[in-house]
């Protein structure tokens, strides 16, 4: 997607060579107008799909989620980490290895907002090992529900998350791809962006 | 706000006399196209404010947060109640006390999304003891910004925030005001609603 890579070498910031930062247009400081292209583009990409839900995870995967469950115009479900005073409901849960923390978190969704009937779209800030990913596949197995596919706004592609999505023949969309940022440069996996390094 | 009163009647569910459980649609499943409607509704009551970015908090406060940042064509920023291993800047940050969870936990924003040049739109799900809100509008005056006014989906109004707020000469919008939730009932502060409960 032509506008995000565009946004991620103006504002994107690499820390280390595993570590984008990009908390002035999507995880931290959020840009709507870019969102809501987000979620056209994900809506865009499922359309044939036949999607009943998108379920994301909160805090970053709400943006990008909400839009694109806007386009999709179907709900979206965001699992949460933590309990909720009001979530006293029969609960979907996984357990999540974060490699960053290096702990395992819980997340969680109403079992009553997931069911058998539902096709649904995962979507997410990043994809870097695919822990998250994963955790939220479980939540739908657990539904019985079908999974639709993941739709990724940056994929960290010298990470193994998409390789082991995709190599259980889950339908991964990401919006952008890093190759590599090493040596604090941007480089994207996909084609369509080296075309955008060359006119910068 | 009509369509946002009747889906609190058609879906909320009373817990007790203090806790109104709305997760079908606003807190944890999302309805998109009634949080578009709340963002244009908040948008259309802060029009003639100027503002310049809407500050939110994460996880509820993100949904009609980045909306109302569509409509008004600003940024959304979301402060984090935890650390993020990105977020290595200044902070602006300011402790809020939890009733619920009876505990402090700090908020933060990092300081280079807030300046004095802003005029803030703070947007939340609830308003209940207002301390959240308090809470961001230290944020706010920390980095020597304006606050524009807060944008509240749904004011307990027999809890003290909304007064506490309004006593400081804050502009409070909030698109339903509960009155009482006393046996089971939901009842609205705001007149425009008893018509969609004899209607009902």
């Amino acid at each position: 997607m032509k506008l995000l890579k565009e946004k991620i070498l103006q504002e994107g910031i690499v820390l280390s060579e595993n570590v984008l930062k990009v908390d002035s247009f999507l995880n931290h400081q959020m840009d709507p107008v870019l969102m809501s292209e987000i979620g056209r583009e994900f809506a865009n990409r499922f359309t044939s799909e036949s999607i009943t839900k998108v379920l994301t995870i909160e805090s970053s995967g709400i943006g990008p989620g909400i839009m694109a469950a806007m386009h999709l115009q179907v709900p979206l479900i965001f699992a949460r980490k933590r309990k909720s005073m009001t979530l006293t409901d029969n609960l979907l849960t996984s357990s999540v290895y974060s490699f960053t923390k290096q702990e395992d978190y819980t997340i969680s969704v109403s079992s009553k907002f997931i069911t058998s009937q539902d096709n649904v779209l995962i979507i997410d800030d990043f994809l870097a090992n695919g822990q998250a990913a994963l955790g939220l596949i479980d939540l739908i197995n657990e539904a019985g529900a079908a999974l639709a596919g993941v739709g990724i706004v940056i994929e960290k592609g010298f990470q193994e998350g998409g390789r082991v999505l995709r190599e259980r023949g889950i339908k991964v969309e990401s919006l952008a791809i890093l190759k590599s940022l090493k040596d604090g440069n941007i480089q994207f996996a996909d084609a369509a962006t080296e075309e955008v390094i060359i006119h910068e």
